[in-house]
């Protein structure tokens, strides 16, 4: 393919994906798609001779497009959302151009430079203590397991990295926390024997007296307490862990505090819920994800060290044939993090930040915290439903109750979620809080607006008229 | 932005990057920008208002441009490539704009599909062993700690991943093996003494019975052969260790064996050339990267194991709210490598092989590898040069050696890739071979053709006869 075929395709997806926008509402959310069915239909050779651009584009939606899940739909109440948004994705479209791997400073500057500037930019939307310094991992996951191992490394005198871990450390987390944090336990060697879940309060938050009084017991057991996570928004209820109390602790048992706010960190740019982060500044580390709430395409975490000396000393290798004239003075983001090859992530967020304004992403941000409530009192309202769990932010956790008893209530509402998601018109998930079954409706895509919450709301009580009339 | 704003920006910038698809050969190959330059030009705080796109795209082209080393200029002849292609970028449009998060089967069930799909093209592209199952990981780095983990769990019969390592396992690695290898070791908790380093031949690649020593040295010491990474196609020479008579000691000894072909992997779609894969019926993980040669956006890694029971095992985690009604049926590839959330990646190789076929792609490594021969010839022919490596694939090690004892040879290689690369002409690097300073000629961008290393060569010699004429 020529410049001048590409000039051509590339207008033509741009014009398709500007109708995409625009229509995706007329999408199911969720593909219908059985399992196996799309695979059956690719051919089971690669090509030997090249194809016309025309039957790759045509196959792309008469085939792929049929089979996607809708992630950039109004209707998307699932899990948690990762917006994407038109500036991002004409920045992804440069970053795909040019083509830079920027696992050093010399192979483009200009990346590694912006990623410290929008780094530092988003340390102040989110009002993060100074001296903190940023860059971006692909996820979560990731940085979680980057302070995992630096807290290793920290508690071990940097002794693990050269002779692996020859003493009993130990993990604490909420037993709410995300599944992210056990999977990074186990990678970084520690074991998932050494992750003590922490007992949580009424509102699932780590109850900071719990994680005292097991700090104190493995100490007494031989144990060296290395790490606790507190997840600021939990994955089932964003739940807030009670930052400040945790931190105290930390402190005075020496211990390294990492917090995962994946999801809520963004909200935390309103100034009305900075609070969520009160504590923050007894953190070794630091996660949110721009490419869940704040309109970054996925893949954009960004990940905050207090000190960034800790997180280089423990990935750091200097190879000859990385070695450039200019290492001394620069950054090299390559020994941030896991991998050595890196994307031009931080175009994205640069595109993204201007383009909204600090007040734009704001002003979303609300409006999704505003229909959660909305939504939320209408529940209130019906006496068929309970909520589950404080609204903090913009997830309701709900379940339809008429006090049968607890196996026949999972039953009945798996059944409904079954029925609302086949709608096509809406996706919501389901989760497990202190062992009862509940439906999550998560409000934070971009495009939802009033109108997409109340048409949820609609569709959930009509599905639960018809599925309790008709048992 | 609305989709009206989206579609004429995104006109805008297809066309932009058209032309840059064109014109790239006339920007300087590296970045001519001084450290800390670029971020000194970005405002130190975010905008409050939202800012238009003609400000922010004008900001890309003076502040942003300038900055980029060009990854995709004909001129590149350094490190290993990064290679896109028109319709890889194409793809990338479409992923960004789709903005599915690919970790379950549901959440975008055509991406995992394409994923099994296009990973099952790749095997028979590479006639990789029967049974073999691939998947897409970021990088080789994380392809390689995959094949650590699962080694360390397999090896321990995974306790490790209950108890932490509690055995002294080693691993094995030639000398001039990456260093993503060290870092891998280190984080999955192995410690780097456990990497033993084997020695080479005079062609660099590993020696076979010197491998076979060490393990039955470390067996007698008490400690636990667990995992041999043999490279084909090392980043200092693209040596090719001897996989057969390495993969013959694996197997009898009972250890895992991963291969590490990242830039290399991409000639065995050449029949001439599969002969560097012989012996990958021992192989338990394999990793090659499509981003490096075969034309698609970084980051595309494929990695394929043997047993996907023993990845599966060893990442699997599986908490409530990631429970779909499908998942007896699917591959949810979250459980095959590190990191929960994951790109739709599958499509830009769909994109690619198609757009190529299998017969393109093989013409474009053929030319490669000819340029390389015909670069190596001409040093050949001028007694001033000396060749440092064999050239079995496309990267031709060389230095300039007027007899001057080691260290003022380096000093002299040194000034003169400095010289050669302050021409913005085209861009070289350098390595040490056995403490040797020796200077890379990678050839391997897809737009390099026959002048443009004819170029180099004549900036080479024109560079070394000012040198050696202004001492």
């Amino acid at each position: 393919m020529d410049q001048q075929q590409f000039r051509k395709y590339g207008h033509e997806l741009v014009d398709w994906l500007a109708d995409y926008m625009q229509e995706v509402e007329n999408y199911p959310v969720v593909s219908t798609a059985k399992p196996g069915e799309i695979k059956s239909r690719i051919p089971s050779s690669p090509p030997s001779a090249k194809e016309p651009m025309e039957n790759i584009l045509t196959d792309f939606r008469n085939l792929i497009l049929p089979g996607m899940t809708h992630w950039q739909h109004p209707g998307w109440f699932a899990y948690f959302p990762a917006n994407n948004s038109p500036p991002s994705v004409l920045a992804e479209l440069l970053t795909a151009g040019l083509g830079a791997q920027c696992m050093i400073w010399q192979t483009s500057p200009a990346a590694a430079e912006l990623e410290e500037a929008v780094m530092e930019w988003l340390q102040q939307m989110l009002a993060l203590p100074e001296g903190m310094a940023g860059c971006i991992q692909d996820t979560a996951s990731t940085a979680t397991l980057c302070a995992l191992l630096t807290a290793r490394e920290k508690a071990t005198g940097y002794e693990s990295n050269r002779i692996g871990l020859q003493m009993p450390l130990t993990v604490y987390a909420s037993e709410e926390t995300h599944s992210s944090i056990e999977k990074g336990v186990k990678i970084a060697g520690f074991g998932s024997r050494a992750l003590q879940p922490v007992a949580t309060d009424d509102h699932f938050a780590m109850v900071p007296r719990e994680l005292e009084k097991q700090i104190a017991r493995d100490r007494e057991n031989g144990l060296h307490p290395c790490c606790v996570v507190a997840t600021i928004g939990t994955t089932s209820s964003t739940a807030i862990d009670p930052l400040e109390d945790i931190g105290r602790i930390c402190r005075r048992h020496n211990i390294w505090l990492h917090v995962d706010a994946a999801f809520a960190g963004t909200a935390a740019i309103l100034p009305e819920k900075r609070a969520i982060l009160n504590g923050i500044e007894y953190a070794d580390s630091f996660v949110f994800n721009p490419h869940k709430w704040m309109l970054t395409n996925f893949d954009c975490s960004a990940y905050f060290v207090r000190d960034p000396g800790a997180l280089i000393q423990t990935f750091e290798i200097h190879p000859e044939y990385l070695k450039t004239g200019s290492d001394a003075e620069v950054k090299n983001y390559r020994d941030w993090g896991l991998q050595l090859g890196r994307r031009f992530r931080a175009l994205k967020l640069w595109f993204v930040i201007r383009s909204y304004g600090v007040e734009g992403l704001r002003a979303m941000v609300r409006e999704h915290l505003r229909l959660a409530q909305l939504f939320a009192a209408w529940l209130k309202d019906d006496a068929r439903f309970e909520t589950m769990a404080p609204v903090s932010l913009s997830l309701v956790c709900f379940r339809l109750n008429d006090g049968r008893p607890e196996p026949k209530l999972q039953e009945l509402n798996a059944e409904l979620l079954r029925r609302v998601n086949a709608t096509g018109k809406v996706y919501v998930t389901h989760t497990a809080l202190k062992g009862k079954y509940v439906l999550r409706m998560m409000v934070g895509q971009r495009t939802t607006a009033e109108r997409h919450v109340q048409s949820a709301w609609e569709i959930i009580r009509e599905k639960t008229q018809e599925l309790l009339a008709g048992e």
